[in-house]
């Protein structure tokens, strides 16, 4: 099943190319099959290298995932941030990681793009509920008590703040500051978090 | 400035072509415009009728534009019947009404459309900022004493889990019963509302 990559005869591809290539795959693979039936097997298959490369490069799927959608946020790294708060400032932790997220321009353009996609097109919105459900939620549960109808209520909450505050630039919610944000909504987050 | 509307010689065009003109160019003039930049005196001229024949279809600028963007929530109806409330159920009337909204395919699909849209284009996301600000936000400040900032995070609130609920199609939320999503919400929106 190895495909050939060289660009000339002989010429063996670095693992910068290497790399890009593995995330070229995983997008088509994610975008024709969605998250759960993109596996990293099929995805190092189509990208003609060892699955131990790609473990090797992002770790498991959902790094792949991260990668290839530019998707600004590692659940790996954002969610122990979370989790790992003092239980009575759970929804203020959580306020405070999201308002860092969105608040710089470079992660928020490839979410407000994957939200775009997902209010189009169907296999987008199928895409995304899958990765939120497996890599966002499903790790929530393992670690947190907090029930699954309050985390969402808590994403929206969240959501829909920064489409009000980054897209449409409402005021006097565009001009609030973190801390009045925070004070604002963190009572709410708690509340959905633990109830 | 009278334009010639008639699509033969010396017919003239009935009140329904009369209509759908007025809105054709009140979409073009809100979209060029803006809500704030298009005054019902330039709808007027532009669809060559009478302001006060405009006046006659629509009540006032709000309902031409509620009409012409196919905004599937009349402010005029439905914030009377949210401020309406007693005082103490502000916050689960609030849901209410906006489950009955989105929960309706037909009055769901111009909403996520205006949203779209203001996620891909300013001039999108300046009309809706515009017409949230005036014909929303400076209507509900005259008729209750909720913050603005409050008002604006309750928003986001439904927004977020709007399309959580019906865009991303998440589980549990997706399959929630109305009621259950008002047990969860409604506290949250009361005390933005009334804190």
């Amino acid at each position: 099943m190895q495909r050939r990559m060289s660009r000339g005869p002989g010429r063996r591809p670095g693992p910068t190319e290497t790399r890009e290539k593995i995330l070229a795959e995983a997008r088509a693979l994610f975008a024709e099959k969605g998250y759960d039936g993109a596996s990293l097997r099929a995805i190092a298959r189509a990208a003609g290298v060892d699955p131990a490369l790609v473990h090797h490069f992002f770790g498991n799927k959902e790094g792949v995932f991260v990668e290839a959608m530019r998707f600004p946020a590692d659940p790996a790294v954002v969610l122990p941030r979370i989790l790992g708060a003092p239980r009575e400032r759970l929804g203020e932790t959580m306020v405070r990681v999201f308002l860092e997220i969105w608040g710089d321009d470079e992660r928020r353009a490839p979410l407000l793009a994957m939200l775009r996609s997902a209010m189009t097109n169907e296999r987008a919105a199928a895409l995304l509920r899958e990765f939120v459900t497996a890599a966002l939620l499903g790790r929530a549960k393992e670690a947190t008590d907090a029930p699954p109808l309050g985390i969402q209520a808590a994403v929206g909450q969240m959501i829909g703040i920064m489409i009000l505050r980054h897209v449409v630039r409402i005021e006097p919610l565009a001009s609030a500051s973190e801390d009045e944000l925070v004070e604002l909504v963190a009572p709410t987050l708690q509340r959905y978090l633990v109830p």
